[in-house]
């Protein structure tokens, strides 16, 4: 015991935690070098990366270990989650799983990053890889030949004028595929240009995630689905989440999820300029809750502003929605310039009648982050 | 090695890393353990609950080790700050540190929840906590004598008639206290109606919280501020922040942070259902990003719509804020129904120089909170 320690009451125990601390991180550091064995063999035998069964096994006995030691199982889970996700980012430093025989991809805007993404991806599984960007259709024939696939990843506005030009130098079994944020438009455009098989997806992540795994593809057959068979394996093989829907419906649905967020964003932003209320010093008088909408907005003023252009003025049918729910909040606002509180509290019952279920799902969940939020950054 | 092992290449690795994962979680309950005796000295010596200072050190010393470890630092802080979140939490199951000698203090209102929060803690850091609630106003000199302070911690539309009904009870060195979610009219209320040391309060927490460390208290100084240099000390020993402003600022703060956030979730959630959008369904088409907003909006619908209510309809000076918040609605909707991007650029080219540096610290907490939430729920 030295002098620091006499003098300290808290040195003897702190010394033990931070001794604890460090055989944790060993562990960890062993933890990953396991794993990368067993991506490694993961690879090798092309097993997938994400087994939704297997990890709901290892939460659900880790949860009842750590109610034997006396843990709460919440926070243990919420521990091994965390651990578990460092994994499948780990998992993305290596080589994937392939499904089948390696195949030949185009990329059509691939030095786009949603394009290099997936690029990426396909070539460390083992896939061939072309890109094909403004520069290099002078040599699209060269490029297209022989190709298993083609994607086009271009921004919404060039997706059609690109489709009507790379088709014609597709060879009639190619895959024709594009990632764009509609699907209705792209969709029919391919079929009209293209006579093979056709699948309209949207990637529902952003470009800087460390790997695929959890995420979410949406998927809109067009033609000849069974030709893309091996795509669909592909993705699950890398631990996607699929979800299949007809074009209009991912359209309509885009409308509220990305086209009206992306709106309110600017629109929150925009006014709380109007009223001289700086971020920074909102932070002075935010809740963890305000703190997480503030960085929600917030997030959009470091982004591409004609990418959001673009999402937002998608079409006509967006600026209609758009146009509604401005309509939507000059009646609400009639409950406020009349000061009818009763009114509103009808409201709100509809709207939770209307949520059912989902509300308690939605509290439960955005505890979470909230919690998560206080641990990490109000300090 | 068992038959399953011999067929499954994954199985003994696999077992490593589950036995990995008992060693880690025996190593935390060890951890909790010696907490519980870091507590007990805390609460013994008067020592303050959460220290950044310690916290900053622990987290830099865990950050280099990671890097000597070959993992991640960022993921390395990340984990340490759950494993310490969850320390906190910890420490409320114990008793807590007192600033200075025992004092009494009356709650008025202590059966809501917030009151309860706040009286179970005052309780346990020694403190002797007194109630009155709507049945015991034939008792109230009764409760009123030798209080060191008094909290009035009622529903909005009911604190400034429950203040008068108290004031005169009070001694005149009583510290007159409120948590109200509104400053002015209270603290004037308090300052109008009780000669002695007043102090406006609003805790910037749910009554969920697990205890009050990192949490914020916002404190509107009202008269003799000398007389609650006890409790601030006591607030800081819980390791709560304080920001202390004048009550107008934090009232139209409020109206920005409360009032708009709970109105537009209301407006949200109303439009989706005028647009016949399930939030179930919604979550297929949901990016981890949209995922969050979709449960920062649903988690309102899981509370108390009288309670909302009382915040969006506050006062005058708060209709009026989402009034001009609707006229600011309709001048941006004029770029939707114009169909002018380049306008819509331009307003968010404004809007970014106006958030600053502010946007680049919103895209890496918001990134954070998404990757969690991908991490903990999207399966």
């Amino acid at each position: 015991m030295n002098d620091s320690q006499r003098d300290d009451p808290l040195a003897g125990p702190r010394g033990r935690i931070d001794a604890i601390d460090a055989r944790i991180l060993a562990l960890l550091a062993e933890r990953a070098e396991l794993l990368a064995e067993v991506v490694a063999t993961k690879q090798r035998e092309g097993l997938p990366i994400f087994v939704p069964e297997r990890e709901a096994a290892k939460v659900a006995a880790f949860r009842s270990a750590a109610v034997e030691k006396g843990l709460d199982p919440d926070w243990a889970e919420d521990f091994l989650r965390m651990v578990m996700g460092a994994s499948r980012a780990r998992q993305s430093t290596g080589a994937f799983p392939r499904a089948g025989r390696s195949r030949t991809i185009l990329f059509v805007g691939g030095r786009g990053r949603m394009g290099a993404l997936y690029a990426g991806v396909f070539a460390r599984s083992g896939h061939t890889v072309r890109c094909l960007d403004e520069g290099d259709w002078d040599r699209v024939d060269e490029l297209c030949a022989g190709c298993d696939a083609a994607v086009v990843t271009v921004p919404i506005r060039a997706t059609e004028a690109v489709i009507a030009r790379l088709a014609p130098h597709l060879g009639a079994d190619t895959l024709l595929l594009d990632f764009t944020s509609r699907k209705s438009a792209p969709l029919a455009a391919m079929l009209d240009a293209h006579p093979g098989p056709v699948v309209g997806l949207h990637p529902l992540h952003g470009s800087d995630v460390q790997n695929l795994s959890k995420q979410l593809m949406i998927v809109c057959p067009g033609r000849q689905p069974e030709a893309a068979a091996w795509l669909g394996e592909q993705f699950r093989l890398w631990g996607m989440r699929l979800a299949e829907m007809p074009a209009a419906r991912h359209d309509e649905g885009m409308h509220l999820v990305q086209g009206l967020r992306h709106f309110l964003a600017l629109l929150h932003g925009s006014f709380l300029m109007n009223q001289d209320a700086r971020p920074q010093q909102m932070l002075d008088l935010s809740s963890p809750i305000y703190r997480a909408e503030l960085m929600m907005t917030g997030r959009i003023f470091a982004q591409n502003p004609e990418l959001y252009a673009d999402i937002v003025f998608a079409d006509d049918g967006r600026r209609a929605v758009l146009l509604e729910f401005l309509a939507h909040h000059e009646r609400l606002a009639e409950l406020v310039r009349d000061d009818d509180k009763a009114g509103f509290v009808a409201e709100f019952e509809r709207v939770r009648a209307f949520f059912g279920e989902f509300a308690e799902q939605a509290l439960t969940e955005s505890n979470y982050l909230i919690h998560r939020l206080a641990d990490r950054f109000a300090d």
